[in-house]
């Protein structure tokens, strides 16, 4: 119940303005729980606590490259999370960040904990190891008055969630499979993002990736014909249910297909858990998503519902390092 | 992270000893983080804190209609839930009583507020008049030093706490729809879950079900070939969803088929969740219980990892009413 309640509305800030970024400022404008009051991209911030206004903060990304231009509450500087976190009033931040190198969300949080700010922050990342790497801040986070609450996007996040309750009609996980379908009119919406999925090619790695031009992009989806098919990713799905203790992290499997060039999805994404109940049958639970709901959706409801439900912890003195496998997400009007 | 830690097993106690109580028994003895120590019937009750063997007490109640008959651990009485309270060292108790009369779960709240006992308490009832007794309560709880969570079998409760998860992805939730198919081979193994399913058929109500013979329980279900259909159901999905700000309760809507006299399900139970996207498209999440799951691995297994889930509760000293839309059900080895 106490846990629930919303007195005044939370001051959300988010770091990076892509499509995620972007995505997160529109779906926070009509919220009366939370109101958009920062962002930050790598050439600047901007800053209003009254709110700031979508529409024209992305017109000013895609016309002049950063946030820092927006006329009053734009800020132009080479530290513009540092900036922004230090000199402005937030309560949480998600953290809408590609982690590319695949240190860069561990050296955010670092940079959080060294600022002295608390507060909430909430990430979408994806991989095990970048997990890994904030697991070993978790004292740190903890000390330093912040909660930080890991993997709150799509997958892992709101399946990651789903598994999680799942698992409660079993006693013991033989496996769960997350199976991803994701269909986006043009590539170049999400750039960052594509980069993250071709990095889990079989011949690419993360900084491969990361260092391929826009052409090298599309030279490679021109032979895929647009497709990304990908088997046994590295996913931290599987690392957030070992440590809610569910199952060993090799007993989850995640893989998906991304058509880059049509928004409809080339398959329905889902997750399958399957288990043995205490009465020794072999069973499946399936939760499987709307098709009309698209990643953005499906990434930034979740992580503005762990960000709600952060805060609350967080004034109940509850500190340090959590996943969307722990904690129930709150729906945020 | 730290919510998660178990580091001596839970003693846990199980009140009411039909089939609910009876599968909870069973489910717990192979797990190692809990202990089943207690359970209580109307006529007596049994503890042990080294734990109690399901076999033993289930044969005992069977033949002699009371655990209070167990040789060394039973004890008769007829305040039975009062005497174990005061008498023994439980950490969470499973009200696995059925809630007839509608007022007896909150009765046997108020019991254990009145007894000074501190702990935690989960229950699986089902109506949406039942929470609302609880919820007059809260304060009595949170003063007493119980964690109490209601709403925690399979519906209300694994499918309540999916359809919150799943709620994330949008802006506004239309619909919330439940339909659960219950297969038992033999009804008389719930007697009283098949009353209570009985008192939402349209011609009868709580009292003329509680009052049934058994040989009228048979009778009518000659008339319906053992099957009984439910549609918009008074659930407490409603009540725990509204709660959660997650919709308003006429949003929500249960019905079901139960089949009395064939082990398998009518139909698949699931949960679909309809809504809005902050893009504006309307789609559907479904969530969907694999077949071979039974009635008792999807209330039990989840009450328990509510039970887990509310003891980290109370070790961080957070007290009063909670529902399983709420609070993400801890994984139990």
């Amino acid at each position: 119940m106490i846990i629930n309640k919303v007195n005044q509305p939370i001051k959300v800030g988010v770091l990076g303005f892509g499509g995620l970024g972007q995505a997160a400022a529109r779906l926070l404008a009509p919220k009366g729980e939370m109101i958009w009051v920062a962002a930050a991209d790598r050439q600047g911030y901007a800053y209003n606590a009254l709110g700031l206004n979508p529409n024209t903060a992305i017109k000013t990304y895609h016309d002049r490259g950063s946030l820092g231009y927006l006329d009053a509450d734009g800020t132009l500087s080479a530290h513009s999370i540092q900036d922004l976190v230090t000199n402005h009033s937030v309560d949480g931040y998600f953290l809408a960040l590609p982690n590319l190198p695949n240190t860069f969300m561990a050296d955010v949080a670092k940079q959080f904990i060294k600022s002295g700010w608390q507060g909430v922050l909430v990430d979408a990342l994806k991989r095990t190891s970048a997990v890994e790497q904030l697991l070993e801040l978790q004292k740190d986070l903890q000390a330093a008055g912040i909660t930080y609450l890991t993997g709150c996007g799509a997958t892992p996040g709101l399946l990651t969630a789903a598994a999680a309750v799942a698992a409660q009609s079993y006693a013991e996980i033989h496996s769960v499979n997350i199976t991803f379908g994701v269909g986006i009119a043009n590539w170049e919406a999400y750039k960052a993002t594509i980069r993250e999925d071709i990095a889990h090619m079989s011949e690419y790695d993360v900084e491969t990736a990361r260092s391929m031009s826009d052409e090298e992009v599309s030279a490679l989806l021109d032979k895929t014909n647009g497709i990304i098919a990908l088997e046994n990713m590295e996913h931290a799905d599987d690392i957030m249910l070992e440590l809610a203790g569910i199952c060993d992290r090799d007993r989850v499997t995640v893989g998906g297909v991304v058509d880059t060039r049509n928004p409809k999805k080339p398959l329905s994404t889902n997750v399958q858990i399957t288990g043995r109940t205490f009465e020794g049958k072999t069973s499946t639970h399936t939760f499987t998503l709307g098709d009309e709901t698209t990643m953005a959706a499906n990434v930034c409801g979740p992580a503005f519902g762990y960000l709600k439900a952060g805060i609350a912890l967080k004034r109940r003195g509850i500190t340090g390092l959590f996943t969307a496998a722990e904690i129930m997400p709150q729906f945020v009007k």
